[in-house]
């Protein structure tokens, strides 16, 4: 798809000062405005600093629906968007906007594949705290994360599933402008984000998407009254550019399920698609599995949702398509059987309670940056240790006595050990009384 | 003087984005912090970008009373700060915000100088609106504006004042940061407003320090309670580095005086300086020539201030020193003493009443506009067309008959004319009932 060029001829351009000084003043940009704006990053023609003071200026002034609209739109359109049409399938996608052992879309997208749903995902935006499901699927050896876009429609053709790397032809304005906000402090913006994600994952080529929003100590939403706004900020604008779209709020104030790293959040994965594993993850699954079903129109009512995200487990369809998204991108299957091939750290030690008493709260993200301290990040070569993180982590309300482990510690150097333990500790923090745990589901949007 | 580098060894670096973090959030930066941007900017260290976001930060955000002392201080100090201790007269600097036909430096200095004053004045920053003493100076033949440090303090040693254009040398930290504020709708921030000038005005080697705080439609502050902020801001900061300083909020909702051009400018002047000229200039020369003699210790009443300056008026001593800086810097005095020598207009012509009534409003700016289409402004080859501009303008609360002057519109070029009258028409609004007119001095600030 090409790049429109300004339609109306009547639109005299601005100057960049004087669009920045309207945000400014809090006045509401117009169509031809964003859509100069979004040419000029593209062009290369508005000078950094000058994004940068816009950017800014949305910061503290926001952007109401119509324009959060028009910006996704038009970032969208700045580069390619797939064509997904001639694939009879429904085509649903899936975001979540990212947290501490968050294993969901390994589980989800073969499990929405299995049940007759095209789910064409790429990898989303890389975050300090969470470690990407295609960090997690690069433990398989062989597995290639990297795929243009033909190929990709070829796969997704053939098999239903694929899971890439964001290709740099979709919205490239977004590529360029998120590069600006990470070094401006501008990143957290509700309609920023939001064109942001939406303009990525609406060019994917999906009818419909179900989206994670995250709020917690464990995300980079820490306010629950933020992440309701973002979810009603990206469900209106994907129905406003005719996408079918639901939200979930969900909790991110402790790590999901019961490990943070690679290989082991990629075992659990496998437990889960095999109807096994923690309680939350298996929750979270089927909640957010039966929105897609659902939006896809697989399946009409709730009861008919819940059964054929369950089914599909349970028969083992869910695991086999897995298999065949997986071994479709080079990687060796054999893991993914007998997940025990995958490497193990050389030392595993407890963390222990310091105190008895009631696990109280975990900080999810100091979890997480100890975990990327044991070495589960890529390092500068790009090298990943697969084998480290944390496991048995005990969940908030769970009592334990002195000395017993709130999780174990899976390591491989302990120069590594020594600079990740003082996350660990900090993350947790214990109380004499059961405290009431937070609801895995705040609200749905749609 | 050379600059200071970090005095504190302890102090570690923080990234740009953790301290446009920190302001965007509203908290407070530190000493180091503050000290550490300033270099930044001063170094080339700090890219543009991050420049930009942080001004915005600060336009929304704010800065307490004490990060804005230290940032005009740490601007200061980035660049020359001329020392005159060696010199045993008083030494009184005079800044304007700057306003349409406002001619008073060109009448204050010569006064204070004539008051034994020494007053070391280097042009302030050019405006859209405002016509600077400089360019208005630069009608007359031979006068040179450009000057380096040490001839500058030389003619303030032998003759006490000096009106030369602002040296490079003093707070270059500040010239980067208002070069990118101009391009990205941060110029209106009460601290970064203070710190720019305060920081270039301090450096001039005063010990005290009037300010001219104009509000109004012919002002960069439309606001009066921004102008009173502002008033308060400088002083405050000008006091906190053991400063004198006052501040008058003056009003700027129509011209001053009854011309608006260069040596139009000029020549009223020159008859301020001989006890003539229009009544509000004549009180706002008052007022602030009493303020400068007080400041200075030269008057210590309020009586005997008003008489020092009335004194230096009559007695032509004021126009003499006025005549003896334009020598200095090697003008031809004989346009002082004969003022008919200016260039004229080709064509006079008047802007006529379009009905009977009172002058209700004038917008200062739209005449300014006006004027610089006339040519008053320097062209893209720095060409001035001196003869141009307007005289005899109606004020506030004049009476007029349909078709009577509203002024006399001085142009060489009728195209030029033609694009200059519609501002002049917009900007005068007349009303059946005679208003109130504005008054000239609103607040003192000391």
């Amino acid at each position: 798809m090409v790049r429109k060029t300004l339609s109306s001829r009547r639109f005299i351009k601005p100057s960049y000062a004087y669009l920045i000084e309207k945000k400014r003043e809090g006045q509401e940009f117009t169509k031809e405005e964003i859509r100069y704006i979004i040419d000029s990053i593209l062009d290369g023609e508005m000078p950094d600093f000058q994004m940068a003071a816009m950017a800014m200026a949305i910061y503290f002034q926001g952007m109401s629906a119509q324009e959060t609209a028009i910006l996704t739109e038009e970032m969208m359109l700045s580069g390619e968007v797939i064509d997904l049409s001639h694939i009879a399938k429904p085509k649903i996608d899936k975001y979540s906007t990212g947290g501490v052992g968050d294993k969901t879309s390994l589980v989800l997208v073969p499990l929405a594949v299995a049940s007759g749903i095209v789910i064409p995902m790429m990898g989303g935006i890389d975050q300090d705290f969470a470690i990407s499901s295609l960090d997690k699927l690069s433990a398989v050896p062989g597995f290639n994360a990297d795929m243009d876009i033909d190929p990709f429609i070829e796969q997704l053709e053939k098999i239903g599933g694929a899971m890439v790397r964001q290709s740099p032809e979709l919205a490239p304005a977004d590529a360029k402008l998120y590069d600006l906000r990470k070094k401006t402090a501008t990143i957290p913006s509700l309609p920023l984000i939001t064109g942001s994600v939406l303009s990525k994952k609406l060019a994917e080529g999906a009818e419909g998407l179900v989206i994670d929003v995250k709020w917690g100590n464990g995300s980079f939403i820490r306010d629950l009254e933020q992440a309701k706004q973002l979810a009603r900020s990206m469900t209106r604008v994907g129905r406003s550019m005719k996408r079918r779209c639901v939200a979930l709020v969900t909790d991110m104030n402790q790590p999901l399920g019961d490990t943070v790293g690679t290989a082991l959040e990629l075992k659990e994965a496998i437990q889960l698609l095999k109807g096994e594993g923690p309680e939350d993850l298996q929750e979270l699954v089927l909640k957010l599995g039966m929105e897609i079903v659902r939006l896809a129109g697989v399946a009409g009512s709730t009861l008919s949702a819940k059964q054929t995200v369950q089914r599909h487990i349970e028969d083992g369809t869910a695991l086999a398509k897995l298999k065949e998204i997986i071994a479709a991108q080079g990687g060796d299957t054999s893991y993914i059987d007998d997940p025990d091939k995958f490497p193990t750290a050389q030392h595993i030690r407890k963390l222990p309670a310091p105190k008895r008493g009631y696990v109280h709260t975990i900080n999810a993200a100091q979890i997480a940056k100890g975990v990327h301290l044991l070495g589960a990040g890529a390092d500068e070569d790009g090298k990943i240790d697969y084998a480290v993180g944390v496991s048995e982590i005990k969940k908030v309300g769970t009592q334990v006595k002195q000395g017993e482990p709130l999780m174990m510690i899976h390591y491989n150097d302990e120069a590594k050990l020594e600079a990740a333990l003082p996350y660990f500790k900090e993350a947790y923090r214990l109380a004499p009384k059961r405290p009431t745990p937070p609801p895995l589901i705040v609200e749905r949007v749609a």
